[in-house]
Protein backbone atom coordinates (compact mmCIF):
# COMPACT_ATOMS: atom_id res chain seq x y z
CA UNK A 1 0.00 0.00 0.00
CA UNK A 2 1.18 3.22 -1.06
CA UNK A 3 2.62 5.13 2.44
CA UNK A 4 0.32 8.14 2.94
CA UNK A 5 -2.79 5.93 2.05
CA UNK A 6 -1.55 3.44 4.91
CA UNK A 7 -1.02 6.08 7.08
CA UNK A 8 -4.04 7.79 6.49
CA UNK A 9 -5.87 4.47 7.28
CA UNK A 10 -4.43 3.85 10.01
CA UNK A 11 -5.33 6.85 11.04
CA UNK A 12 -8.65 7.01 10.47
CA UNK A 13 -9.25 3.88 12.15
CA UNK A 14 -7.23 4.66 15.34
CA UNK A 15 -6.47 8.58 15.43
CA UNK A 16 -8.93 8.78 18.35
CA UNK A 17 -6.59 8.07 20.06
CA UNK A 18 -4.16 10.26 19.71
CA UNK A 19 -4.45 13.33 22.02
CA UNK A 20 -5.86 16.62 19.98
CA UNK A 21 -2.93 18.08 19.78
CA UNK A 22 -1.39 15.14 18.14
CA UNK A 23 -4.53 15.07 16.13
CA UNK A 24 -4.51 18.59 14.71
CA UNK A 25 -0.63 18.35 13.75
CA UNK A 26 -0.93 15.18 11.94
CA UNK A 27 -3.96 15.94 10.44
CA UNK A 28 -2.36 19.14 9.14
CA UNK A 29 0.85 16.75 7.67
CA UNK A 30 -0.71 13.39 6.24
CA UNK A 31 -4.32 14.66 5.04
CA UNK A 32 -4.20 18.81 4.70
CA UNK A 33 -0.15 18.31 2.69
CA UNK A 34 0.62 21.65 4.34
CA UNK A 35 4.56 21.54 4.67
CA UNK A 36 6.47 21.35 8.06
CA UNK A 37 7.53 24.93 7.99
CA UNK A 38 3.97 26.37 7.62
CA UNK A 39 2.18 23.45 10.24
CA UNK A 40 5.45 25.01 12.56
CA UNK A 41 5.03 28.42 12.03
CA UNK A 42 1.31 27.81 12.79
CA UNK A 43 2.32 25.92 16.08
CA UNK A 44 5.16 27.94 16.81
CA UNK A 45 7.05 24.59 17.31
CA UNK A 46 10.05 24.46 14.98
CA UNK A 47 10.13 21.90 12.34
CA UNK A 48 12.05 19.31 13.69
CA UNK A 49 9.21 19.45 16.44
CA UNK A 50 7.16 18.38 13.56
CA UNK A 51 8.90 15.92 11.83
CA UNK A 52 8.95 14.01 15.76
CA UNK A 53 5.27 14.33 16.41
CA UNK A 54 4.45 13.11 13.25
CA UNK A 55 7.00 10.27 13.40
CA UNK A 56 6.18 9.40 17.37
CA UNK A 57 1.74 9.44 16.03
CA UNK A 58 2.65 6.82 12.94
CA UNK A 59 4.32 4.33 15.71
CA UNK A 60 1.35 5.02 18.14
CA UNK A 61 -0.84 4.36 15.44
CA UNK A 62 1.30 1.35 13.81
CA UNK A 63 1.27 -0.14 17.33
CA UNK A 64 -2.14 -0.30 17.64
CA UNK A 65 -2.22 -1.94 14.05
CA UNK A 66 0.61 -4.84 15.38
CA UNK A 67 -1.58 -5.83 18.41
CA UNK A 68 -5.36 -5.39 16.91
CA UNK A 69 -4.60 -6.24 13.34
CA UNK A 70 -8.12 -4.42 12.65
CA UNK A 71 -7.27 -2.62 9.27
CA UNK A 72 -6.49 -5.40 7.92
CA UNK A 73 -8.81 -7.41 8.54
CA UNK A 74 -11.19 -4.79 7.18
CA UNK A 75 -9.56 -4.41 4.08
CA UNK A 76 -9.54 -8.40 3.94
CA UNK A 77 -13.26 -8.12 4.13
CA UNK A 78 -13.38 -5.61 1.80
CA UNK A 79 -11.86 -7.12 -0.75
CA UNK A 80 -14.30 -10.04 -0.16
CA UNK A 81 -17.49 -7.36 -0.55
CA UNK A 82 -15.65 -6.02 -3.63
CA UNK A 83 -15.64 -9.45 -5.34
CA UNK A 84 -19.11 -10.05 -4.34
CA UNK A 85 -20.07 -6.76 -6.15
CA UNK A 86 -18.07 -7.83 -9.32
CA UNK A 87 -19.96 -11.20 -9.43
CA UNK A 88 -23.42 -9.62 -9.17
CA UNK A 89 -21.41 -7.81 -12.37
CA UNK A 90 -20.71 -11.13 -14.05
CA UNK A 91 -24.25 -12.60 -13.24
CA UNK A 92 -25.91 -10.01 -14.90
CA UNK A 93 -23.70 -10.51 -18.16
CA UNK A 94 -23.58 -14.48 -17.48
CA UNK A 95 -26.55 -15.46 -15.98
CA UNK A 96 -23.71 -18.23 -14.78
CA UNK A 97 -25.58 -19.61 -11.69
CA UNK A 98 -22.09 -20.36 -10.37
CA UNK A 99 -21.67 -16.67 -9.40
CA UNK A 100 -24.60 -16.65 -7.26
CA UNK A 101 -23.29 -19.83 -5.51
CA UNK A 102 -20.11 -18.18 -4.74
CA UNK A 103 -21.89 -14.99 -3.74
CA UNK A 104 -23.16 -17.17 -1.13
CA UNK A 105 -19.75 -18.97 -0.11
CA UNK A 106 -17.54 -15.32 0.26
CA UNK A 107 -20.81 -14.40 2.79
CA UNK A 108 -20.95 -17.20 4.47
CA UNK A 109 -16.97 -16.42 4.78
CA UNK A 110 -17.47 -13.37 6.15
CA UNK A 111 -20.18 -13.84 8.86
CA UNK A 112 -18.71 -17.06 10.07
CA UNK A 113 -15.02 -15.13 10.28
CA UNK A 114 -16.04 -12.04 11.87
CA UNK B 1 -27.00 -7.46 23.05
CA UNK B 2 -26.85 -10.00 26.22
CA UNK B 3 -24.14 -8.48 28.28
CA UNK B 4 -21.54 -11.70 28.64
CA UNK B 5 -22.23 -11.43 24.63
CA UNK B 6 -21.01 -7.94 24.63
CA UNK B 7 -17.88 -7.85 26.80
CA UNK B 8 -16.52 -10.92 24.78
CA UNK B 9 -17.32 -9.04 21.97
CA UNK B 10 -15.09 -6.10 23.12
CA UNK B 11 -12.60 -8.60 24.29
CA UNK B 12 -12.01 -10.03 20.93
CA UNK B 13 -11.40 -6.53 19.37
CA UNK B 14 -9.13 -4.68 21.82
CA UNK B 15 -8.17 -7.65 24.71
CA UNK B 16 -4.65 -7.61 23.18
CA UNK B 17 -4.91 -3.79 24.62
CA UNK B 18 -4.47 -5.42 28.47
CA UNK B 19 -1.82 -6.52 29.86
CA UNK B 20 -1.27 -10.10 30.25
CA UNK B 21 -2.16 -10.65 33.74
CA UNK B 22 -5.28 -8.55 33.06
CA UNK B 23 -5.75 -10.39 30.17
CA UNK B 24 -5.58 -14.41 32.70
CA UNK B 25 -8.12 -13.15 35.00
CA UNK B 26 -10.61 -11.92 32.51
CA UNK B 27 -10.74 -15.03 30.01
CA UNK B 28 -10.79 -17.01 33.60
CA UNK B 29 -14.35 -15.15 34.56
CA UNK B 30 -15.85 -13.77 31.11
CA UNK B 31 -14.81 -16.35 28.61
CA UNK B 32 -13.89 -19.69 30.82
CA UNK B 33 -16.40 -18.77 33.27
CA UNK B 34 -14.65 -19.87 36.72
CA UNK B 35 -16.14 -18.23 40.05
CA UNK B 36 -14.64 -15.26 41.30
CA UNK B 37 -13.29 -17.28 44.30
CA UNK B 38 -11.81 -19.96 42.29
CA UNK B 39 -9.41 -17.63 40.50
CA UNK B 40 -8.74 -15.90 43.57
CA UNK B 41 -7.42 -18.62 44.89
CA UNK B 42 -5.44 -19.42 42.26
CA UNK B 43 -3.58 -15.99 41.80
CA UNK B 44 -2.88 -15.58 45.50
CA UNK B 45 -5.57 -11.97 45.37
CA UNK B 46 -9.05 -11.19 46.91
CA UNK B 47 -11.87 -12.08 45.34
CA UNK B 48 -12.41 -8.32 45.34
CA UNK B 49 -9.36 -7.85 43.57
CA UNK B 50 -10.52 -10.36 40.84
CA UNK B 51 -14.16 -7.91 40.48
CA UNK B 52 -12.26 -4.85 40.95
CA UNK B 53 -9.82 -5.65 38.07
CA UNK B 54 -12.65 -7.10 35.79
CA UNK B 55 -14.67 -4.06 36.40
CA UNK B 56 -11.72 -2.20 35.61
CA UNK B 57 -10.99 -4.19 32.35
CA UNK B 58 -14.73 -4.13 30.83
CA UNK B 59 -14.32 -0.17 31.46
CA UNK B 60 -11.01 -0.04 29.38
CA UNK B 61 -12.42 -2.17 27.13
CA UNK B 62 -15.68 0.21 26.89
CA UNK B 63 -13.42 3.13 26.95
CA UNK B 64 -11.75 2.11 23.50
CA UNK B 65 -15.12 1.00 21.90
CA UNK B 66 -16.42 4.25 22.89
CA UNK B 67 -13.46 6.27 21.03
CA UNK B 68 -13.16 4.01 18.16
CA UNK B 69 -16.87 2.17 17.54
CA UNK B 70 -14.63 -0.98 15.50
CA UNK B 71 -17.14 -3.31 17.29
CA UNK B 72 -20.32 -1.51 16.27
CA UNK B 73 -18.72 -0.63 12.21
CA UNK B 74 -18.13 -5.08 12.34
CA UNK B 75 -21.90 -5.60 13.42
CA UNK B 76 -23.22 -3.46 10.78
CA UNK B 77 -21.15 -4.03 8.26
CA UNK B 78 -21.52 -8.26 9.07
CA UNK B 79 -25.49 -7.60 9.21
CA UNK B 80 -25.10 -6.15 5.64
CA UNK B 81 -23.12 -9.40 4.40
CA UNK B 82 -26.00 -11.45 6.12
CA UNK B 83 -28.60 -9.72 4.46
CA UNK B 84 -26.63 -10.22 1.20
CA UNK B 85 -25.91 -13.93 2.04
CA UNK B 86 -30.24 -14.30 2.87
CA UNK B 87 -30.85 -12.89 -0.75
CA UNK B 88 -28.86 -15.31 -2.54
CA UNK B 89 -31.02 -17.97 -0.84
CA UNK B 90 -34.31 -15.75 -1.89
CA UNK B 91 -33.09 -15.65 -5.56
CA UNK B 92 -32.09 -19.30 -5.86
CA UNK B 93 -36.10 -19.88 -4.92
CA UNK B 94 -37.66 -16.71 -6.74
CA UNK B 95 -35.34 -15.76 -9.71
CA UNK B 96 -36.86 -12.05 -8.68
CA UNK B 97 -34.05 -10.80 -10.09
CA UNK B 98 -34.41 -7.88 -7.50
CA UNK B 99 -32.52 -9.99 -5.23
CA UNK B 100 -29.37 -9.63 -7.40
CA UNK B 101 -29.78 -5.92 -7.94
CA UNK B 102 -29.65 -5.74 -4.09
CA UNK B 103 -27.28 -7.52 -3.88
CA UNK B 104 -25.33 -4.94 -5.49
CA UNK B 105 -26.39 -2.40 -4.00
CA UNK B 106 -25.70 -3.58 -0.17
CA UNK B 107 -22.12 -4.01 -1.74
CA UNK B 108 -21.62 -1.03 -2.80
CA UNK B 109 -22.62 0.46 -0.07
CA UNK B 110 -20.03 -1.11 2.07
CA UNK B 111 -17.55 -0.60 -0.27
CA UNK B 112 -18.11 2.93 -0.45
CA UNK B 113 -18.65 3.30 3.65
CA UNK B 114 -15.57 1.28 4.45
Amino acid sequence: MEKIVEQALLYDFYGKLLTQHQKNIYEDVILNDYSLSEIAEQNGISRQGVHDLVKRCNKILHDYEDKLHLVEKFNETKDMVNKINQLTKDYMQSQDMTCIEEIQKISNHIVENF
